[in-house]
């Protein structure tokens, strides 16, 4: 791996708004669209992070997202509404999306928002740790272009939809959970196929839904879903959750953003929030959810050196140690985002 | 298998509310707790169906379970309660929380009930039945005692916290989906060292918390969570939702309703309802669903008479049967059922 530079994480932002900036995008929808990217390389997700941010770029530049979208709320009742993304950055629409979300939580305990016409929103685990900062319990999820078959099929008919959960942890170490639902991700598979190695059983179907291990043949046909029927219904759900509640994209509907990067990918994405405020009260939750990592902490490990955890106490710790030592990416990361925020570079859309 | 017989639905449903009448439950709450029972047996889930009367009975006998519970709703805001069950039949508590949130969802679009202070509800399938009949969308899960380690734990940290979620189908053909975030069952588990026969890799572990694939190790052990940290996760998920936003028992808080019958379980559940009539309206939502399953039902399968399906459609078509039928069991458990009913038996608690 190449050597890792560590980028102050304002001038990191200030890079990313500059590039948004010059590909048209609103000064407020550039901030909320660099705050995501800079959430997840903070909290270890580089995947979802700034790395992406040359694509989102190379797809304004060809039309596929909408840089100044008119994004509209239709809400029939003060705890829940549907915002119409127009084609917007996922980033700016989703971060819309769970502040209109958090807003009516706060007002009303609970609220649910699903965001249609939106483009690919990066992460659950930024929109998640925000819903933490601000003291919320939140659910949260993205359908997608289908990748998964139903059980038994031989073609996608499900995304790999993730799902995301965060609650507010003790001193602003959150509790946040970001997954897929396949076992391997692609990208695994094609790290398997390069090396010329076999893939696990179980792992991913050929193009005939057949089982295989061959890594060329997975990418050709399908990743798997964890738990079989389990993780395909929880994908299942995901869908109900985020588009067919909200009357967005499903199917053929929704458009890959790496083979259809001209058109708007036409995905949505939900937000659930609940207040502890209208349950038992902030203070007693505060004291519940300290019981509960107590309780989960006080387990003995097999390794005493790594003890058990909840979900995100690892990325928060990445978190706290990435605001003070900056953002960790390689050389050519960071020439590629000064050269995106200076119009040096365009975007550029990968293959796969 | 001993040989099934058919018991009329509405025979046995006289049965259990008659078992339950005996052992002190008010009329409306046996009604209740058999409607949960028939349900789950109607939908082709035997093991959380009439078959665990007897148990539920035996608890209520030696004051696990109290017959008369004082039900308390506290709530802060229109759409978020929190219900106390006061160690009542789990299948009575949630029965009553799940009216609760449909009736609160009805009014606000949606709505979060938390259930704590309860007992073994049987499954989330029955109520996210009732729920899509009311023409909610449905999230629900229960927490439990701990069975589950957490990732590298050598003790169980969480439950095998059952998840659940409903949708309305067309014509009553609802999707449903039920799953604990176990890969395996302790009752397959049982089955495979009852046979003599290994486990697959990557079930189970043993009482050091180290991978095995003998089922006798395992059952001393831990089953394994679907997707490793993710299954984990989700079950850390839903412990927050049933327990620590209502302020109920988690870890050692929580009894086992075999290894301690004589005491309340102290066990937790959730309902989050969504009314489609607060998002885009039950007709757009109807017609977004109908496009949605027909989108499924369109993928090719490997066998062409096992076609693609949503979760629920096969529970679906098992309670259109059932219905018609009556509800198949053995004739030990038909004869087991008159027994609770006109008090020649009592009520046997498994040992695991």
């Amino acid at each position: 791996m190449a050597d890792l530079v560590r980028v102050d994480v304002e001038e990191a932002r200030a890079l990313c708004v500059a590039a948004y900036r010059r590909h048209g995008v609103p000064p407020d929808d550039a901030a909320r669209a660099a705050e995501q990217f800079i959430l997840c390389d903070l909290l270890g997700i580089p995947t979802h992070g700034l790395r992406r941010l040359s694509n989102y770029i190379g797809r304004i530049e060809i039309g596929g997202i909408n840089p100044t979208p008119d994004i509209q709320v239709a809400s029939r009742l003060p705890a829940v509404a549907v915002m119409n993304g127009d084609g917007g950055l996922g980033t700016v629409v989703a971060s819309r999306g769970l502040e209109e979300g958090i807003r009516r939580a706060g007002e009303n305990g609970i609220a649910y928002i699903s965001c249609i016409n939106s483009n690919h929103f990066g992460g659950n685990a930024s929109y998640g740790w925000l819903a933490a900062e601000a003291g919320m319990v939140c659910l949260s999820g993205s359908n997608g272009t289908p990748t998964i078959a139903a059980p038994g099929g031989k073609t996608p008919a499900i995304g790999n939809n993730p799902i995301g959960y965060a609650a507010p942890g003790p001193d602003g170490r959150h509790f946040i959970l970001d997954m897929a639902l396949s076992i391997a991700s692609r990208g695994k598979l094609r790290a398997a196929r390069d090396r010329g190695e076999p893939i696990p059983e179980g792992v991913a179907l050929d193009k005939d839904g057949l089982p295989t291990t061959d890594a060329g043949a997975a990418l050709d046909g399908f990743v798997l879903p964890i738990g079989g029927h389990k993780g395909y219904g929880l994908a299942t759900a995901i869908d109900i959750l985020s588009a067919v509640l909200g009357g967005g994209g499903i199917g053929t509907g929704i458009r890959h953003q790496f083979k259809q990067p001209g058109e708007p990918s036409n995905v949505s994405h939900f937000f659930l929030l609940i207040d502890p405020a209208a349950t038992v009260g902030r203070d007693a939750f505060r004291q519940n959810i300290l019981d509960f990592a107590a309780w989960v902490h006080a387990q003995p490990s097999v390794d005493p050196a790594r003890p058990g955890r909840l979900p995100g106490e690892a990325a928060s710790a990445r978190l706290a140690r990435n605001r003070t030592e900056g953002i960790p990416m390689t050389q050519d990361e960071y020439d590629r985002l000064r050269g995106l925020a200076d119009g040096s570079l365009s975007g550029v859309i990968p293959t796969s």
